[in-house]
């Protein structure tokens, strides 16, 4: 996506600890055109998986995510993320760590929400550890369905996420994938 | 909106303390025409407002305001909900109590982000104690810029929040008002 590279190469911030800050257009000011077309892409990348629901986690996921689930023409569910390791027996839960923030999170996502048999298309706006694609993933396995593919606006190419989901037979679609963050403030992306 | 109407009185559930529970289609799982829908009607509504820039407060916000600051064509933000009292100098911030899960939160928005001057549209899914809608006021007021108005999807009639706004001045247009909740799980709105 030439319009999304752009953007980053313009707008993008590289912080210390190799973390691309983006809270100008896409996770804190939001451009509406740019998620429109974000989610148009990633409908159309999965327009033959047979997507029946798309699933994302609060908050940055879910301006892409109601986009592709508009143009896919299917329910959208946000997972929760709660702080603390109690959650009630009606949700599915999983765990993720972020690296960024230093803390771990529950995702959960009310039973009634996903279905047995279900296609299922992850999408998030990063993926770099792979901590929150995996967590959907797993609450997307205790419900019975099955995840029809990974969709992430950027991923960080040179952390392990990407390889990893990959490696467990996942079709993982990125839109942007970042290459290396220099210390001068440099994004080399693809 | 009669679309919206309907689908709360087919899918909407009440819980005891005057909860209504509308996450199968607002605020866990979304149903993203029925977004769409309701983003063109506030950007509808506020056509004549000349607004900036869309605010709202993160998660089940984001939805109806992306929609409705693509059709408004502006850009939209979320401002983030934070425990801690604790906040960075660099960003606007407001306490909001929220009844429903008895705790307050910050809500913070950065100072980069609300220019003064601006004319900005608060968008929220609901209003009823108007905790959080006065808080995002809060946010544009301590940026210097002007609230162009406060939409909302649903509003609770019999809680005080629409009044107090309302009599604070500023324009609230909610898509659907619940006049009553009935202990036996009924619904009367307009």
């Amino acid at each position: 996506m030439e319009a999304l590279k752009n953007r980053v190469l313009r707008d993008g911030k590289v912080l210390p600890g190799g973390i691309l800050k983006v809270d100008s257009f896409l996770n804190h000011q939001m451009d509406p055109v740019l998620m429109r077309d974000i989610g148009r892409e990633f409908a159309a990348r999965f327009a033959d998986s047979h997507v029946t629901r798309v699933l994302t986690v609060e908050a940055s996921g879910i301006a892409p995510a109601i986009f592709a689930g508009l143009y896919l023409g299917v329910p959208v569910v946000f997972a929760k993320k709660a702080r603390s390791s109690n959650v009630p027996g009606e949700v599915y839960a999983a765990r993720a760590h972020s690296y960024t923030k230093g803390n771990d999170n529950q995702l959960t996502c009310a039973k009634e929400y996903i279905a047995p048999g279900e296609r299922v298309l992850v999408i998030d706006d990063f993926l770099a550890m792979g901590e929150a694609a995996g967590a959907l993933v797993s609450l997307i396995d205790q419900a019975g369905a099955v995840c029809a593919g990974i969709g992430v606006i950027i991923e960080k190419g040179f952390q392990p996420g990407g390889d990893k989901l990959r490696g467990a037979g996942l079709r993982v679609e990125s839109l942007l994938t970042i290459d290396c963050l220099g210390e001068d403030g440099t994004i080399a992306c693809h």
